[in-house]
């Protein structure tokens, strides 16, 4: 047996009164998301535990089966690893914007103008040589714009630590922070410094540049200083083939996600057209997939946009995405061996259209496989698999049920 | 209040196309089963944990309370005391086969051809006799055949670890394995070596005795080694009269099962006709537990054969067993006071007929009581339960669950 488990990322919602207080997935139309939990068993789940609302990082580390309390750092090494960045045990990764702040350093725009990848990535040749003909007296600096605004910072040496706060205030109109150390070690106070003396770098590398000048006389706004923030380490856990005895791959477009899957030991296959955005090609990736699972064990299939949608409250823009995924996963269900293949399906994560962000409800989980103990469950739904066999799961228990259906499951005992 | 526990070993299955479509349990003609679950509050539970196929060791000891993983260390010490071996704490005691290997230690046979009682008693007094007239320069050894090829061995003395291999090799035409420590410590060298010591002993003593050479003129395989493997000790845990403050006892008959109910302090009590095997006497079984009620405060009935059955995807043999246990569970219902005594019926762990081995699927339990709160479940089986009152429990929840209802339950707080 292998299995392909489908996340739709933020696919569930609370009942919205615009959709006749149906959630979106369940006013979507979805035959091949209902085949599954009508053919399959179905649950619910509490990815990281009840009433708390997963983050996208550690709900993807808890369906993997890893302790999030025990291994997470922070966002900030997963999201290196996912943009190509080699990061090391006890090296530090930030995530960081080019924005735009005043002489007296108060931010006046978060994402310079949500700034071009071509600029970013002259200013950030700017900073590297910068950083190479007068080096900071520490040790070695990595500095990588990603996609227009983003970047990555990774301080590597061997004595670094994970608490210190952010210098990125997370609003405009006030100062850019002096990043603190959040425990009494000199780690701490040592990494807060690098942090502050490279944030003064920044502003004086970047505010005289030639090309923000340009941008002024364009009217766009300078990209003058680098906000960091969401520091974390690579969490110090066992990869999936070395934890289960199996050949894993996933297919993600998003940083995020790829790094949490590269970090615990799976092959990143690359889907051309798989955008992470709304204009995603689900077909594409469902065609990677089921190609895949000649190869592979375990395939995960993590589609993005369903979360934006909740993010931005687009209720029908998210029914429509919902609809995207169903014809995914109708896809797999007519190109792959149900008899060979498990088909599973979730999301990894709540997000509340209300709220406008994830949410702490549980979400739906539905197992299709031959010989799973079917329930009277026909709809794939938030309130549907509430009354699914499988019950009222953590996420942590996810992988450990669909190893037991692999016949990869380690007897306790004997 | 008083409470009867009936375990039946690896009732539980998966839906099967023989079968309809249905596991054997929902194959099953079992009118006493499904009156428990009418009359009485269902769920389902994860002996272990969720996914997590169980051993019927590691599963006993969930389903009475303990910590499985703190306290288990392997199924040699449960079965040395199961079958009737005095086991100290600190002690060491392996499962033991007589085998047949050539001259080069090649198994040749795991189990001698199933050498009869009679030849492994008359071979285990050589074995003996060597021990005492020329001890190994170490603490006590204890070495005694139990049924057929089986043995136990006991190794007593201050400096012993559980940190060490099999000599078993689990399978025919490899040679016999040196026992190698598992960690650096001084005692799992040691233990190691007096495993292989003790190993070259046993050929030493066997492979010349006259009994083997009367063995090989009949054409029968000689049994001229002893393998071992399963080193554990007594797991460090305190009796259920200590635990809960209840008088408890066991009717089983396999000696694994003994043993966790004993280490775990309860009285064992005989059964004439209680074999483990499919034509064991469950009526007799289920007078001597009622008769039991009127002294012990909880009774726990093991009924070994369903496991078997599956073991062996023996289905019509399995829905055979189980009806012989809705039998027992029918005798029980009329012959004890419902008012005062509460059925709880369940199973150990899954057996897949399809695997033929323990699966990880939660198995079913039924709690029937004068005031428990009862549900709209009327059928004893794995995907009715699934909608009980209980929803889906963990096998260390069951005995506080019980407690509760026997009016034993401690407060937390106040």
């Amino acid at each position: 047996m292998k299995a392909v488990l489908v996340i739709a990322d933020g696919m569930a919602d609370v009942p919205l009164k615009e959709l006749s207080s149906k959630t979106p997935l369940e006013a979507a139309r979805k035959p091949s998301l209902n085949r599954v939990a009508e053919s399959g068993i179905c649950g619910l789940m509490d990815v990281i535990a009840p009433g708390v609302p997963p983050g996208s990082d550690t709900a993807h580390l808890a369906l993997l089966g890893y302790d999030v309390m025990e291994v997470y750092t922070g966002r900030g090494a997963l999201e290196a690893v996912g943009s190509g960045i080699d990061i090391l045990p006890n090296d530090l990764a930030f995530r960081c914007n080019f924005a735009t702040v005043d002489g007296d350093f108060k931010v006046i725009d978060r994402r310079a103008g949500r700034i071009e990848n071509e600029d970013a990535t002259k200013l950030t040749a700017a900073i590297k040589e910068s950083l190479r003909t007068d080096p900071l007296e520490v040790g070695d600096i990595l500095f990588k714009n990603t996609v227009q605004h983003r970047a990555i910072l990774r301080l590597s040496g061997p004595n670094l630590s994970t608490m210190v706060s952010d210098t990125d205030p997370h609003e405009s109109g006030v100062k850019v922070l002096k990043a603190r150390p959040l425990d009494g070690s000199p780690e701490a106070k040592e990494t807060a410094e690098i942090l502050n003396e490279l944030t003064q770098r920044f502003y004086e590398v970047l505010s005289p540049h030639p090309l923000n000048k340009e941008r002024q006389k364009k009217g766009q706004l300078p990209a003058n200083i680098i906000l960091c923030r969401g520091v974390g380490q690579l969490p110090d856990i066992d990869p999936l083939p070395l934890l289960y005895g199996i050949r894993p791959a996933a297919i993600a477009a998003v940083p995020l996600v790829k790094g949490v899957c590269k970090v615990a030991g799976m092959r990143l296959l690359p889907v051309a057209g798989a955008t992470g955005t709304y204009e995603t090609n689900v077909i594409a990736k469902a065609k990677v997939a089921a190609e895949a699972l000649k190869s592979y064990d375990f395939v995960l299939v993590h589609v993005k946009a369903t979360d934006l949608a909740g993010h931005d409250n687009k209720p029908q823009k998210k029914i429509e995405m919902i609809e995207k995924v169903d014809a995914l996963v109708g896809y797999l269900l007519s190109h792959v061996d149900l008899e060979e293949v498990l088909i599973v399906v979730t999301a990894d994560h709540t997000t509340s259209s209300i709220k406008k962000e994830h949410s702490g409800e549980p979400v739906p989980v539905a197992i299709m496989g031959p010989d799973v103990r079917t329930d009277d469950v026909k709809e794939f739904g938030e309130r549907a698999c509430a009354k699914g066999g499988l019950g009222r799961i953590s996420g942590r228990d996810l992988m450990p049920i669909l190893l037991n259906f692999l016949g990869k499951a380690e007897k306790a005992g004997s």
